[in-house]
């Protein structure tokens, strides 16, 4: 696929394009893991509906690049257009987001007017599902782009839905070779490597010391099977929940008040472990939102009870400008940049396509049996391996009835949100928010919230078909 | 498969088993139905776990039989065993309910305490959920019995939940010869003949004068197809829809309180017609229990404004002493016995199986193709023709994907039930309990609600292990 | 969907469309269906490629109304175009056949060349392969035009290969409404009347008085219940297996050379079922050629062991000629026309689509759930209820394990050949050719037969890409 | 699982339960496998219905472990009784086989004179399903040892029929932690390798450097992916396909005479290349046999003209006589006892099982997703990791249709003769044999060929219900 050359298990002048290439903090952290390893060279071409954005990281990779503790060779070029960052790209990297302000804030805060409160907001519930709604057109468009120029490059998928996003690039590139990637099943291993710490009463576990049996759909994949050094050591989990009972414990609301808005102590995990049998692989924030009881609350802060927090749209509002500021102390040199990296797999993945060590990682792919009972076709999150130019996907089983009934609700919800996306059928779409878990509103409530929502983000659902929408008729 | 012997379209010498037959309204409406019609004549046997009420049927049985409008010879008898009622039976009919103070109202009150309120109570929610644990066990008895005294008697359930006790017959006996038999279809069936009337300017339309395709499980099948003389009316569905909008119109909370509990303005059913496309099949108190929607209120009179009423627990624990003294002033001769029909097919049914005139109509059976999308061996509810000795269902299609994966959902928890109740698994069936749309309760909330609903129902709950059940731990 | 009136029980200016209107002996017969009824009149316009042959037919069309047996009043006109035959239809009848000595007869007398020797050679085999892909193209068209000048018609089709010629119809218009119709079944339920008759020893049983449970793929369906006024009575075929055995018996080669060539005996359909424990409802003479077994003979008599004759290709070459000329004696009056009906259940059919009496019999229609563990969409034939403007199939459950391995390698080939005639891929349609169960020839020699066929038919596959096919290739 | 020590990667005490512990060659390969590497040591103890050949191999693995070849210390014990054998074991090795001259010389000369020649007569076709037959109480005998002697012990399985030996043991514990090798599709990738040197002009490319994607069922196993270096080259099989057409090609019936049994020109695998456009992995001597075409011979050294010759009867019961003499002769030290490895995966396997460096191979498996398009839980042959305790299948994605087609006729049969030969049911055995590719015989051919059969192998057949077997009766 590629035409990078590889020179003592290097690979140099990999073309990387990066749509998203903007972004305020990711982009950063992306530029310092490539900085921070000795397999690949290159150059990224960052593409940016904000040119601007896309040009100040473009030179913050300068600035990074020209650190001691930068190892490898990467060059950083703002380009203008999709085609300018695609065209002979080896890899492309998506990772975009609509301005916060005028989309994530309304998210949240429409939503909580009706009493639906969520912890993220970015994968199901009335915030992901017209976060959906807004990225099918755009991640069509970067498909049909990716087909145009550069249809045999990888394309890394790091936006959320990562689901729904994933899936719209299959279903209007079938031959994409797409994968969508998250760090949640990585954080979950981590925890686990403490409990095997804790109660096994071994030293230095680490999370990638453990091999999980992984599967589900990102952010609400589960984990039926924890070997350490061969060992079965699934044990470890009902000896932490015992360790724990009652659920939940310790924290009432206000406690957190101080913490920050990503604080997650394996409450809402360990609760559905108790329940299902399967462990969760995903920090609680997102697993609350795929089931309806944990936000099942009068008051939000209520939900510091199963200790996590509430993210509020003016954090969100404000992390752009704080990241846009704090970029510009580092261009100005008034703040040092510090080298934090993603704790993505992306350079040991980049590496592994472009023929490097293989890996094996959970991954986002088209079901073509690694997620039995769920249909084929549907974005799975199972572990594959990862190698030369290829991602094969583990057969992760089967999961037990009631989960797989959870499962198969969201998928089905997924499924008819990219039906009407291609169709721009809104009334489609609103039969996939109404089956949300999360959507119990009574009913005048929950269309008169579709419709708001629909209000107040309409100049990005413009490829939607709002004319003969019924659910917008009086 | 049966003795009785057919002269001139007559069948004589018909051999039915009641079980249940101590039951307080059915009974008489079912020996009415029995009284008025031609082609059936034979012996009734009524067995009940409360023997009393069964000879007090067979008194009421006879004094039909003396009535001038009785037509067909019926003999009631009182029998002190289920094998008594079932031995040498051609049919069995299966009408059982446990005492109302000490379980439905529990089911009723005990959620209502949670805030959770059900009109009905007695097919999904936590009330179904009860009545189905409930119900798992006595029916593997009766299908045991049945499996031993008459295997070929063609058993026609009527009680609910309808879809679980259908399912432990064929689960503990999977020969049987058992269908699920409910009426909501037939006055659906009505209301589209009124609509009919109302929109396409004809008279005298009766249900029995529509086709239609229905498909689904029981409580919740949905219409796709409404023929009236060979021609496709469904639109008169829309005509009706737009002739009552806003949804819901016209009903305060209040309204209804001189209503009968059982009032129905089929609000719920042509809202969720206008939201999912597809009419269901049920009456709207109990469309409403299926989904999280209509019963999310804060006080229970809000359900008003869709049209229906909660049933509440008095009047549930009144219904047998009421009926049990007017059954007495029957008997007494202080009030005339009112010959009011079952509405039900009871009779054309048992007529066609044993031989006489095919009938078409909605029978509750085994998936065999006939509910394509659902997986086969659950009990769905679709259009059967019913003939000499059998039951042949129609293939009914598919559902759209929205409403499938409602429908597959409670196909889950069913399922899920049928296999906690023949393991005795309290934690299995907790599971389903959680899955249910109407338990939206925080965690703690749902676990101390089904935990009191197990203490409130002990009695009843006797085939569960409930020792090692982790559900009811501290 | 119907322009025609209903009188009293009569449908009135009816409108037919007859595809296929130069039959040589088929439309003779539906004729007088038509002629000797009392609920249908109206008219039926001939189309044929050989618009002459239609002519003739309109021709004898009249002379056969002018016959005193004549009831109900048709009308037959010849009409020069596809469109005009179809335009206002309410009917559709499809019987077409290409020209048997430029196609039928290579069908049969190519393969026998290699030691394939087909009964019939129009459904499966070599024969019934290429059939299909000369069919396809056309009922691509035929369905093309129904959907432009009658797409609410009703479709019945006759033309074999039945399951490829409707599955093309739909595949081309999803909505038509088109079904599949054969009398084989009809014939199977005529032998089981025997079988009753015989084994019963009851008098004057008819094929009509007997319910069966048929599923399968057109001539090689399969029966596994046969009820008899409501009786079981499917151990008739054990008894009349008894009294036949050994298998095949009787017969020696040349036995039946004075025989007609469509002599069936039942010997292997008694077989089958003696292997399988269903029985299959076609004639020994299509069920031999979906399994390699019966015609794995060195000597075309050897055959008549099994109490049937092969069909040879003069016969077939014959047919047209033999026929034209009866027809020219029947029209200058100097051969009195014979009244013979077709067997078939057309007027009923459409009687009961029209909004007539009510019918349950067995047809061919795309899966949607009544033959279970087969792939949707696939042709199967089931009974179904015909009712007014629909046909509504029975869920007919699952066949045997073993049967079903059957059926679904030719399902497998139909779908094959579907998927290669729209698409024009002859290597495609190569692939179902060697997947037949006829087809054991060594490698080389199915090559050579298959591209012998090509060659000798290649005026009918003009549609076909045959320039590109790796098969031709030397 | 393992009580087996672990020190500076090497595994201490080891304990393998060999059963089929006389085999003749078998066993000498593997004990030269465990004698010649670093990482495994340990005790094997090998058990054999014939005692006398397990003593002997015991003294053989003594002889060979005092070759200065040998670098793992390996203790060898002849046991008496299967419990020895198992009780205790990390690992068991099953590998056994009935005596030729009573059993496989059956299998081939049987079918031999009913004009069926098999090439190998192990897998399918009348020999295979006869093996099959007789394994199938061996094997649930071995798996209910497993279970009550070491129930999580790993269990290599080697013994053919391959999929119907594994099934047999995971349908009887469905606990046991099985899985079938066979060094078929490792043989495969030399040969691709092969075509990649001389296609891509490359030199020294050996199988391991191939990664393939490989799925079916054993010996039916099909490659859609060829990978070197990353980069796809597949296209190298459509160069050799070039350079050998016409195919077959330059054999004629007589010229491999001189040859080993085992020829394989790959004349077979590049025809169904070409025909399906998958390449099939294993010899052609396999593949023959699951198609009816290439073994429809008149004579059986036509077979020849594809470049591969049957193994005769004579052959196999030479075999063990042959190999005894031989194994004497080393014992005696008359003949040096050679070094020649297995080619298997063994002790890579082993290690890896043991917590050892981890391997992706090709694996026998239920099917849990890896084969898209097959049933849950038939033994289905694709890649898998690997690695501590734990064998993880890839999902390999689905088949083409028609090649699905063939596989699941086979599937079907191996299910079917499961179900049979768990019920004892000779006339449920009769079906798969009916339906297998290979039986195209006449009717009654097909029966007396499967009565000669039973009759021959009738003391292997003890637990098959014969008495009420209708296939045997007159």
């Amino acid at each position: 696929m590629c035409e990078s050359h590889e020179e003592d298990g290097r690979f140099e002048d990999v073309s990387i394009g990066f749509v998203g290439g903007g972004s305020r903090d990711w982009a950063g952290k992306m530029m310092t893991d490539l900085a921070r390893q000795h397999t690949l060279e290159g150059e990224v071409r960052l593409y940016d509906v904000d040119q601007e954005s896309a040009e100040q990281n473009a030179r913050l990779g300068e600035l990074i690049q020209d650190r001691e503790e930068a190892i490898a060779e990467w060059d950083y070029r703002a380009v203008p257009s999709l085609a300018d960052a695609l065209s002979g790209a080896d890899v492309v990297v998506l990772s975009t987001q609509d301005p916060p302000a005028e989309t994530f804030a309304h998210d949240l805060d429409i939503p909580a007017e009706y009493g639906i409160y969520q912890s993220v907001g970015d994968t199901v519930g009335p915030g992901g599902t017209f976060r959906a709604m807004r990225a099918i057109p755009q991640y069509r468009e970067i498909a049909a782009a990716i087909r145009e120029h550069c249809p045999d490059a990888w394309v890394l998928n790091y936006t959320n839905p990562m689901t729904v996003c994933t899936r719209t690039l299959y279903e209007e590139f079938p031959d994409i070779k797409a994968v969508g990637l998250c760090h949640e099943v990585l954080h979950v291993k981590e925890d686990l490597a403490a409990y095997v710490e804790k109660h096994r009463d071994v030293a230095d576990v680490d999370g990638d010391d453990l091999r999980v049996n992984v599967k589900g759909i990102n952010h609400f994949t589960w984990i039926d099977d924890v070997r350490f050094r061969s060992e079965g050591v699934f044990d470890v989990i009902d000896a932490e929940l015992d360790s724990q009972l009652p659920l939940p414990g310790g924290f009432e609301p206000g406690d957190l008040d101080g913490e920050t808005f990503y604080v997650d102590n394996d409450q809402i995990a360990l609760d559905l472990y108790r329940r299902f049998g399967l462990f969760p692989a995903a920090g609680d924030r997102h697993l609350a939102e795929f089931v309806p009881w944990y936000l099942n609350i009068d008051d939000p802060q209520d939900v510091q009870r199963w200790g996590i927090r509430l993210t509020p749209s003016d954090h969100r509002i404000e992390h752009w400008p704080t990241n846009e500021r704090q970029r510009e102390r580092h261009l100005e040199g008034t703040e040092e940049f510090e080298f934090t990296d993603t704790g993505e797999k992306m350079v040991e993945l980049m590496t592994a396509l472009l023929g490097g060590e293989e890996l094996v990682t959970n991954v986002n792919l088209p079901n073509r049996g690694q997620l039995s009972g769920v249909r084929e076709g549907a974005i799975v999150e199972t572990n594959a391996l990862v190698t030369g130019d290829d991602i094969v996907p583990h057969a992760a089983g089967d999961l037990p009835e009631q989960v797989r009934s959870m499962v198969r609700t969201h998928v089905s919800n997924q499924e008819t949100l990219i039906e009407a996306g291609f169709a721009g059928d809104l009334d489609l779409a609103y039969r996939a928010f109404l089956n949300d878990p999360l959507v119990t509103l009574p009913p005048e409530d929950a269309r008169s919230l579709f419709v708001d929502l629909v209000d107040a983000e309409r100049p990005y659902l413009t490829d939607w078909n709002l004319e003969e929408a019924t659910v917008l008729e009086a």
